[in-house]
């Protein structure tokens, strides 16, 4: 099974680091040309599940300008530019709780758009948490943080209350993780 | 807890029902103005896992532009203007494998991009699938349907065989509704 291939790309759209969009002249594997495919450039982000050392996951209300009313959520951000994943997901844990972490376990990169790109998200679970600092987050939106069960974590999920796709991703993910991580 | 406003919106990049790009000018709930937000608009699409009657998953191997290789894939793919999702599910699992299901469960609607927007995932579980037609795909990527069992769908999971972010996304919700399913 053969992939497409890029034969060139100009920019459309320029709108810094937030947002570009080019169009692709793509081949496919039958020879057949697609002259203007569109192509969406974001940045990549990370988003994390921090457990505490009591076994609390640290998770957000908060709002999104996409989303309907408040939405938990999960710690996240995007990556400065040339910044490594796991360093960026420390760095937002941080800056948005005031927490470390003693253990960090990579699970998942996944691309958001099958055609268009729109980056990638890395995902990592963070356990035995603990604050270290105060709360020095930069984003634009208001956020509150609470400490929630795993039951409470797993109802929240199930009734749809982690409304953005990367966050229902990552939620469901740390929970099969957690569930095999090697108690101590 | 507010969420941000609306103030206006004009059309910065119009490539018809596949891409469009607009800037918003948002008020937050400071009063604090941001004058060029830029937002994606892109279709809304279904994804649909189905379990066929004796409890095989159908999944696809399939390439996608922004992926290395190929991935593991579910079925799915964009609604048509003004359709509802269930329909779209049901039409795109009868499209890509001929097969129709008995049950269907809607398991989550999901915003793609907090920030961007970028259209919205809608996900169902389709049980009890069985054959009803011939195949009438009209996808451009080369595919190929497996029928997989639960521990093959859990490992490929864990193993990041799904590698787009809403394959992962509704992989892991089936896992955990169909846990939860009665037994018939």
């Amino acid at each position: 099974m053969q992939t497409w291939k890029t034969l060139s790309r100009h920019t459309v759209l320029d709108r810094g680091k937030f947002l570009r969009v080019e169009d692709h002249v793509v081949q496919l594997p039958s020879g057949q040309i697609i002259a203007d495919w569109p192509w969406v450039i974001t940045p990549d982000f990370v988003n994390v599940v921090a457990i505490t050392q009591s076994g609390e996951y640290l998770i957000f209300r908060q709002t999104k300008y996409s989303l309907q009313g408040t939405s938990l959520a999960t710690v996240g951000g995007y990556l400065e530019p040339g910044e490594d994943p796991l360093v960026a997901a420390k760095r937002e844990l941080r800056e948005e709780t005031g927490y470390a972490a003693a253990q960090w376990i990579p699970i998942g990169k996944y691309a958001v758009d099958g055609n268009r790109g729109a980056g990638n998200a890395y995902f990592f679970l963070a356990t035995s948490a603990h604050p270290v600092a105060a709360i020095d987050a930069d984003d634009l939106e208001e956020q509150e943080l609470l400490h929630l069960s795993r039951a409470e974590v797993e109802e929240a999920l199930t009734a749809g209350e982690f409304k953005l796709l990367p966050w229902a991703t990552i939620i469901a993910l740390a929970l099969r993780h957690e569930a095999n991580l090697p108690t101590t």
